[in-house]
């Protein structure tokens, strides 16, 4: 035989040889008992609370998604105030096409034919005057109303302020209508059409279900209860949905979130994947910090000898938020893999716990302990090493 | 040597004596073969699966993303209808201003010269009439175009319909064009700047990539196999990129999304992180149910004599929602511990295989049983106590 | 007694004898210093760095959010181009809503009283003619500026161009003014408004914290040390804090991304839930390549004879997106579960570094690996055999 060929011959043993744990078995129902239970609990935890529960197995994804809104109605105001007037959804929705968001206007201030001229400041302590010494020409004071030419006119009989130079006349945004203007904007109703994705799992869906016709969606209203798939929402059963009163937000605005929910578990045997709407007001409803919601616009028109005229709406509403979320979770190898390979860690731990109950609990702990653990013994060795040649080689 | 020195002593003895299990080596080259390829095979997964494919060693953060968007082109339209018109970027950009998503107009039907007043109902079953009995003052129902007035009136020589206050002459939108409008719209290129940031790894980036420069940039257009990087994309193109035809979406109107993915690996040695375009209608093609995408929108005008009208237009056309995506990924300590950690369990659980393979299949099993497993025998214990002083202080 | 009842007392053996390995104690201090240190060093990195800087024991959510803005101030314009003017927040935010993108506009290119009509193209290389027959009847060449007509007419005494039918008179952006026309956009200011959700935790929450009250909210303004939590911010200084200057960005047009983040840790020990903002130039700020941000858009007139005339704005200005993100963790059982697993899992491995350091690095090697490893004896099997039967039922 060669040195080289057993030098192989080696490796090979190196490689292939099995080392095993040399083991002792113990008839003790107790400590074999804790041992079952033990290794028990810890499937059960994987088994139920990983893998039922949590679902952990499941690879995630977010959702993408589009919006499209359609809001239906009309309305018809007949105030003191102004004309009577008819509004469609051209002109309560501003502006005219939005993606998540659509605001609905219920209230507003409408100052007509502004023009570009000079006119007295609203009183108020900083604007009131007794002369022109008290504007300053040029100043453009945040709070104001727009640039002081200087002079100090007359507000009314009674008051004198300084004159600016800005869009006259000034809105006067404090006599805002105590009851809203588009009251009838809780009758409205809003198609929502929202389409998701989630690309990891190629996956594709509409809220308009496939078993939605075209008759099916001319009649029905969305109701948790009864039509909790009919994507036609009524405004004021929105808002009612969020513990507020339509006629109250109505009045000076709000922030209402149409939340989509698309948390769907993609497995085959699963398989149930359907949108969950629900409602939420957005913006801080305890009026004493920046309440509802409102902004500024104007519609510009020229007069027939050409100058810019145009009239200024501050628009009070509820803007309707459609917020999509949610996680789709299907079964992939690798959390799978991790979560049954942390369990299995909790598995190599029950041994540990038998051993330590066994060796401190149980009456036979000093026959299990002299059985189970040698203890390094130099002097067995040295009469070990005297019967050593006769194992063969090693 | 004084107690508490002794009882020190034993302290260090528990805390850093060495307990090891005692092995058995079994020179058997079917076992030892199923053990080293069954942890060949767990490693292989490891290393291959997990790593390389999965890349669960990284970890991975959601994009934020901003977008800018600009329509280039212009129409010219001269149909029987209508006066010839010129039309530009201001003209069919409706909002002109979007953020991830911007509509153009293709087709319509404008309604010129609407005023508050009142004019008979377009005919239908619940609006036709015999006399003013058949209309209820005041009635606003959602399916009709105003408030009726009581009155029945005529709405052609033929037929009489109810009165109502509105905005009229009325709207009738089922004479929409059989052919697109701005058909020509097929031709508008758009720009498309998206920047986004993976804030975890405080990674920015932009569409337009470093090697672009502003020649190439007037001159190229997207193509996904010739250029591929190029921001700038040819409205035609991109819906014929969904399988859709660009004249029958421009009828009716429908909501395409551009979508870009921004999934990028990292790592320095991956180092790759460009954006891929997608294209994917996401309305509801199949034409039964709510088809396609319109809206209203409204310019307002003053007469000479001061009194509002409106031209009223129900705008189709295509949304373009920019969808933006993506998750990056880069080595992280925490997921390459998980995944390892969880990998090592299986390479535990490769012993209990090979064990039990031995005590089960192979024809020595008896003996590797015998010499492995040790059953606690109190007789050889009692032998051992007598013989135990002779082994030292243990 | 009975084959079945000592089957079955087998089977519970089988089922709960404890079978545990047989260990050796080595009483050698470097091996088990070896031993515990590599064990405290596991532990350490679990506990410090899992635990304490990566938080691997929570469970993550992203962020939904909803925006509101709402900016303050106005301008005066006085240059030579125009009329003096005055600007108001309905003047220079367009589109006047927007839900977490607001543009102000800060300089533009006006071009009134734009009908349409036909009128000569602006000279250009392509534009420029000697007579009509280098016009071509019909062309619509992307750019340039309309349909021409086929005629070459005087587009100045020196000049001739093609005639083209399109909004008239053109609009010639190059003539845009060097300095910002609403160079006073800085001082103006912007309350943003944000509420949040983490809908897995049903965690809300709003930017404007409990502890803001009216009073304070009229008079504050972000600064990152003074006020930090103010929601009100001014232009000038948003812009600043990206390192730009609010004139140069306003001259052309930007994006500035105004960002949220929501990062918070939800635990009960830790608490803290605030945002933090930042501020970042979102588009290229290398001018090189389709620099700055703009967009057209135009007013709509009827001229008192009825026809329609518009008044093109090409708008510059700075458009604010906010930008809002952020991941609460929050305790949870199952990553803490896999992340103390998988760390377990390397405890495992510390026996085979220190039997490997025993194995090879100590004096006494031999000695401990012959007390620790046995190797199958066939000739001592044999021995152990004979004296088989001493041992009892086995």
């Amino acid at each position: 035989m060669s040195r080289t060929a057993s030098w192989c011959q080696d490796c090979l043993h190196y490689a292939f040889d099995y080392e095993t744990p040399k083991t002792l078995v113990i008839p003790h129902f107790g400590v074999g008992f804790v041992f079952r239970l033990t290794q028990l609990l810890v499937v059960l935890y994987v088994v139920g609370y990983v893998c039922v529960v949590q679902k952990a197995y499941q690879e995630t994804d977010s959702v993408i998604s589009s919006v499209t809104t359609k809001v239906k109605g009309f309305a018809f105001t007949n105030t003191s105030d102004m004309d009577p007037l008819f509004w469609d959804v051209a002109d309560y929705i501003i502006p005219p096409q939005g993606d998540h968001s659509f605001f609905v206007l219920t209230n507003m201030v409408m100052t007509s034919k502004q023009m570009q001229t000079r006119c007295p400041e609203l009183p108020g302590p900083s604007t009131t005057c007794m002369n022109d010494c008290d504007c300053i020409v040029g100043l453009n004071d945040p709070r104001g109303s727009g640039i002081q030419t200087g002079l100090c006119v007359n507000y009314s009989s009674t008051v004198q302020t300084c004159e600016v130079l800005s869009w006259c006349p000034l809105e006067i945004d404090t006599k805002l209508p105590e009851r809203a203007l588009l009251a009838a904007a809780e009758n409205f109703t809003v198609l929502i059409k929202n389409s998701i994705t989630y690309p990891k799992f190629k996956f594709h869906r509409r809220n308009i279900l496939p078993h939605i016709n075209s008759s099916y969606l001319k009649r029905c209203e969305f109701s948790p209860s009864t039509d909790p798939d009919c994507p036609i929402f009524r405004l004021k059963h929105i808002v009612s949905e969020t513990g507020e009163d339509f006629q109250d937000v109505a009045l000076k605005g709000g922030v209402i979130g149409i939340i989509i929910d698309w948390s769907c578990d993609l497995d085959f045997w699963a398989g149930k994947c359907y949108p969950k709407y629900s409602f939420h007001r957005l913006d801080d409803k305890h009026r004493n910090v920046a309440p509802g919601y409102n902004f500024r616009f104007a519609k510009y028109y020229k007069t027939p000898d050409g100058e810019d005229t145009r009239t200024l709406i501050k628009a009070y509403g509820i803007r309707f938020d459609v917020v999509v979320f949610g996680t789709a979770g299907k079964f992939g190898i690798v959390p799978t893999i991790v979560n049954l390979g942390a369990a299995l860690s909790f598995l190599s731990l029950v041994p540990m716990v038998c051993d330590w109950f066994m060796l401190t609990c149980t009456r036979k702990r000093d026959l299990y302990s002299r059985q189970k653990i040698t203890h390094l013994s130099e002097d067995a060795e040295a009469e070990l090493m005297s019967m050593g040649t006769a194992y063969g080689t090693q």
